[in-house]
């Protein structure tokens, strides 16, 4: 390979001023929890689809591999270049225009780069909502939301960023540009290729804009805040919300009793409420599409009942938006109390809803038992099956050496509990380079297998994105 | 090819009684709207996914092509043989156990065989909702269903068989099974390939089983009938009543003034309300998760909203159970009303809601225009986009050579027109066999050398009903 023909070649693709090569390229080459650090032959910046084909088609020519780019907020090391110095990093930032809104139609057709934030702004504007929303929105970009077939906490109601999205435009492997933005609900003209290239975290193609659902904006979004007294009741509540809010309930997250002291001692002033006296609490949200009044009387009906059943044991319903975007903000403000705290373990699993609290009770335990001092920081999306089940060191020690010494013996206890409870190592954060190295133990050879064929058949040169889910 | 070797070693796979080659097959070899008779070198019933497999390696080393079939009442002819006599028909329909309900995690698994209507009285059996519903569901089965991406009469609240489907088992060309049978929710572990399989047509593997959604029942139903102007005003009508149903929103069907003239004229004893005043009629349904009383509280608002901004004429709401079903049963007729009527050529189209009421205009004028005398029965999924724009033959001709003289031209006509307004051929019913020619035209080519590498990767013998989707 010529890796300055290559430049060249890009710098033709995209112009000059667009192919970053010197200075500080940090914000490209590290990843968001400066896991990994790299090194990249080029930074390219295109404009348009016909620059991302042109830089596809120039790496293919001159042998460089690419790394598509987004906002570079990943948490599986899938958007960073490797340490050799001879990767390109396409970063589709520049490609961040609403392309179109279709009110009638209940879309919204939207470029890769474009912020997940200002996408739901947009959408807000028109009237609508647009409903996929998690902790990186304010710098995470759609495209990368829908490599990464992100999730985030309206899961429940709404599903992941693959069932928010209708049609695609993306750049083939060969440096072609599949024209996929429709905005229909239903086509069966063949394969779905649209769900293959989501979620495929840029192995196979470079999504380079999307046309995505709009959702009514509800009427009214009342946040409550329940102690339950076990995660037997926290499913046992689910099922009562899922029946009396329908599609009501947007959201339903649960937190246990640990990782809501470390909320109270790191952040005392967010006043945690219910902590003190139960093992776990529960956020719900209802979205209602008449009136707040109305969903204040569900909610109360709800937690009335809820009461009486004996899964919760007190509740709280914000009076007020303020109220309720505190209420949010604690259960956001987990992971970062979980930072103050110290270096700690995280994974990010799925499982069957109903065997969720097995597995919570077994692997508590086991943990316990193995590694003596663990503090176990439990929270996540129920309401979809997912679990961040966290793992902090024993209080008082070498945080760094425990992690050193002890992170894949855990990861290895956690997932193969994972594994017997029929779940999934990587519910919303993807495979990356994180984790694909554990892939092939925790799935199936034949599944396997199929994507290997895939990959191979779709980009056989091996250009988009190597070492990343496949290896 | 030794054919009596294969048939031998089908017997071996799944025993002598279970390899059907002498006797009356048209059950088997015909398809549904008897647009082909095929003749199969035998029909084979295997148990069990292992029995799937071992009739796959059979065919893989004999030479044999395989078509699976369900319930065999598809619309696109890709469930029966060709007329070579060399195919093996593959029916999944001792395939039909629930296996099992999980009612936390609201999840049904099911063999590929199981009759639709018997999935959604297991589900209700076990107080849930399995929302799939359409007109062959009496004897159309899952496995079809997924095979083609159903949709059917609550798509615009609960999304296609594809959005209804966690997790599938699938035997692959080479034999293999893979148990993808997860009921989780999120699940980012590598390439789709449940969305691969689904709507392959069977073409890429065979599918034995799946784990589906269930949703909690409805407190209420209610369905309502209203006439409205235009066609604009039937998409005003959407727009209001996504905006204040919400996800109540479960049914919405448009229905033409002739395509309704021809059920009043065929079945004059099911009473069609309204259709004498107005050009178009809209069929509604509101499910509550609260109450019958609530739900016609909104629907009533919705209405008397509606009325006043002139999109609606008129409107009725079913007082009962009877009454709603008698409305549906008047949608449900049109099809079979137009049989009664004569010959008629049958589409299955979709287009972004938004461009509907001008398509619709374009594509009557140039029709009238191109085709004097010839009847439009229009009606369809008006909540997706999809309607069947189907196409009768002028009153008092020989239908017969209308169709044999102008049904290639009509399609072209009408799929063009499609094409202009960035719609789709195939909206519901898929490519099988009857589409499969027409694909090239309206599919763009990097679509298509996508889906034909993935075909040549997962099936490069071709053993997977050939001539299907791709030719």
């Amino acid at each position: 390979m010529t890796s300055s023909a290559l430049v060249q070649a890009l710098q033709q693709a995209v112009g000059t001023a667009h192919v970053l090569t010197d200075g500080d390229l940090t914000a490209y080459e590290q990843d968001w929890r400066r896991r990994a650090r790299g090194r990249a032959l080029a930074v390219v910046r295109p404009a348009d689809a016909e620059q991302v084909a042109a830089v596809v088609r120039a790496c293919a020519q001159h042998g460089g591999t690419i790394v598509p780019q987004g906002g570079n907020t990943g948490l599986a090391v899938g958007s960073v270049p490797d340490e050799t110095g001879t990767q390109v990093v396409l970063s589709l930032r520049r490609m961040d225009k609403v392309r179109a809104i279709d009110a009638a139609n209940l879309t919204l057709t939207v470029e890769a780069g474009a912020i997940l934030q200002n996408l739901q702004a947009a959408a807000a504007d028109a009237g609508f909502l647009f409903p996929l929303s998690l902790a990186a929105e304010g710098s995470c970009t759609i495209g990368g939301n829908l490599a990464t077939n992100a999730g985030g906490t309206q899961v429940v109601r709404y599903g992941n960023a693959r069932e928010l999205c209708l049609g695609l435009e993306v750049v083939t492997p060969q440096g072609d540009i599949w024209h996929g933005l429709t905005g229909l609900r239903k086509d069966n003209t063949g394969y779905d290729l649209r769900d293959l290239f989501i979620g495929s975290e840029g192995t196979l193609g470079i999504i380079t804009a999307a046309t995505m659902k709009l959702y009514p904006q509800p009427a009214a979004k009342l946040t409550a805040w329940a102690a339950v007294p076990s995660m037997e009741a926290a499913v046992e509540l689910l099922g009562l919300a899922h029946g009396q809010l329908g599609a009501g309930l947007t959201g339903f997250e649960v937190m246990g009793q640990f990782a809501l002291s470390l909320v109270d001692k790191h952040y005392p002033q967010l006043r945690v409420p219910l902590w003190r006296e139960s093992l776990w609490c529960v956020l719900l949200e209802n979205s209602d599409s008449e009136s707040e009044a109305h969903a204040r009387d569900r909610f109360e009906a709800l937690l009335e009942g809820a009461l009486a059943a004996g899964c919760v044991t007190d509740a709280v319903v914000a009076e007020n938006l303020t109220q309720a975007k505190g209420l949010w903000h604690i259960r956001e403000s987990i992971p970062l109390a979980q930072a103050e705290e110290g270096l700690n373990i995280k994974h990010d699993i799925s499982l069957p809803v109903s065997r969720i609290p097995a597995f919570v009770a077994e692997t508590d335990a086991l943990l316990a038992r193995e590694v003596p001092g663990v503090r176990l920081v439990d929270f996540g999306h129920l309401g979809d099956g997912n679990l961040h089940y966290n793992v902090q060191a024993p209080e008082g020690g070498d945080a760094q050496a425990f992690l050193r010494d002890e992170e894949d013996r855990i990861n290895a206890l956690v997932f193969d509990a994972v594994a017997r409870h029929n779940g999934s190592i990587s519910a919303e954060h993807g495979i990356g380079s994180l984790k694909a190295a554990k892939l092939p133990h925790y799935k199936s050879a034949v599944a396997l297998q199929l994507m290997r064929s895939i990959k191979q058949a779709l980009d056989p040169q091996g250009l988009m994105n190597p070492g990343r889910v496949l290896i």
